[in-house]
């Protein structure tokens, strides 16, 4: 569950994304959901050198669970000397209000500073996430019931297998909206124009075709309670490739703790397609 | 120049995929514009696996000029063993029209069958061409110059340069349509719903911002006829890396010579967004 509000909340002033991720760095915890709307969120998963080419291979593959918004070069974790467009200025050790860290696939640590398991052969990838989107279905009217409800996002393992790559495999993640019956197609409509944060949906009702027994015991995130006659709306979720790293058990991965994303630079505007 | 018609021109009947491949492992040798109309067509860029991650971080880095539509398994070049959904049959050594093969950067085969170039540790990147696109631009009843005139398209090597990743740089290499100032908007809407083959165009008019001195004489293709008071409108092109296999020197690359692509079996529609 969130903290008392902090400010950050959808009746608080919105913050700037560099405003936001200092004080992550200052160590406030919280899932980052309508946190500086206009600014694009990612997911953050760094894994040694030698497994780059099969993560990138991975996400191409996978573009809906893993759609790639930038690469670090290897060691690079901060502005100092290549800014990224994605982080104009910041750390991803530190940027991030939680992180997880995985050692041979098994979580080990959720720390809020992921200085001390950092490496200087970890090459950073930052996958386009679903909050981004979020915005542009707020405004169109669009209620997003984990917001409403003070809560994080509920994430679910599903039963489909990604396409492997290299020595990466493992299950689709996905993200679940409830919406009312009538807004369901604005809500295709509208994210299908950001296929860089996951973009349409990949499964509309039907939690048991995911394999997903019990919409009330999320895998990651929060349960979020679904009025009457609204349906589970599924998108695919950057969570993924950590799902793929607990079963692909690489020497050391670090990532984002899910829904606690790193908040970068990039506006949503600059991700709408066509 | 294109030789005599061959059954291919938009003319004669288009032939299926599978059917265009064997003509051309068969050892015909013409550029694909116009073949098999609804099918994408790619470019092919196979390098060393030592260089697979910088590739495919170039491709992340400069997604208008090099979308990666499918990346084959270390060595594999057809579908034995995995049948690609690109390739559902086939060889990705014979079954385009002509290959050009580098060494060093150096150009030093131009075959009409790579197969005795080829080695078990390269990798084959599948890369959108805007070829594809141009069945919706002729259903739009929008020209397209070189087909009408029967030549390859032009193809030029820009001022503009694109985003390096690790030992691979270069600059970006566009394709040019000349269009009537009417259909231009058109022309903009069409394309951008293909972001796997290029997408909207990269520049409008203005050859000289591009570092394009003569239109008449490209760096590839062949120059076309612009009639009096149309526009050169410019697409990012799948040659790029190609310009930056020039430029960076790898030992070996192997690619299609351009516009003489690989005609896949994916239908142009799986392609169009949203």
């Amino acid at each position: 569950m969130i903290p008392p509000d902090t400010g950050f909340t959808p009746g608080g002033a919105p913050l700037n994304p560099a405003a936001a991720r200092a004080r992550f760095r200052a160590g406030l915890r919280r899932p980052t959901s309508g946190i500086s709307p206009g600014f694009a969120q990612v997911n953050l998963l760094a894994l040694p050198r030698e497994l780059a080419f099969d993560m990138l291979l991975f996400a191409q593959r996978n573009p809906k669970s893993c759609p790639v918004l930038g690469v670090f070069e290897p060691g690079q974790h901060d502005d100092a000397g290549i800014a990224h467009p994605l982080l104009a200025e910041g750390d991803l050790r530190t940027d991030l209000p939680a992180y997880r860290v995985y050692r041979d696939g098994e979580l080990i640590a959720e720390p809020d500073d992921a200085t001390a398991h950092w490496r200087e052969d970890l090459v950073a990838f930052l996958i386009g996430c679903s909050f981004t989107f979020e915005a542009p279905l707020l405004e169109a009217g669009i209620p997003i019931a984990h917001i409403e409800q003070g809560v994080n996002v509920p994430m679910y393992t599903t039963a489909i297998r990604c396409a492997p790559a290299g020595r990466l495999r493992g299950p689709l993640v996905v993200s679940m909206r409830p919406l009312p019956a009538d807004q369901i197609a604005d809500a295709v409509r509208i994210t299908s124009r950001y296929p860089g944060v996951h973009g349409a949906p990949v499964h509309i009702g039907s939690p048991a075709a995911l394999g997903i027994d019990d919409l009330a015991s999320p895998d990651f995130g929060d349960p979020v309670e679904i009025p009457a006659g609204w349906t589970p709306v599924f998108w695919a979720c950057g969570v993924t490739p950590q799902a793929e790293v607990m079963e692909s058990k690489p020497e050391l991965a670090i990532s984002h703790a899910p829904g606690h994303m790193l908040i970068t630079d990039l506006p949503d505007a600059q991700l709408q397609v066509p």
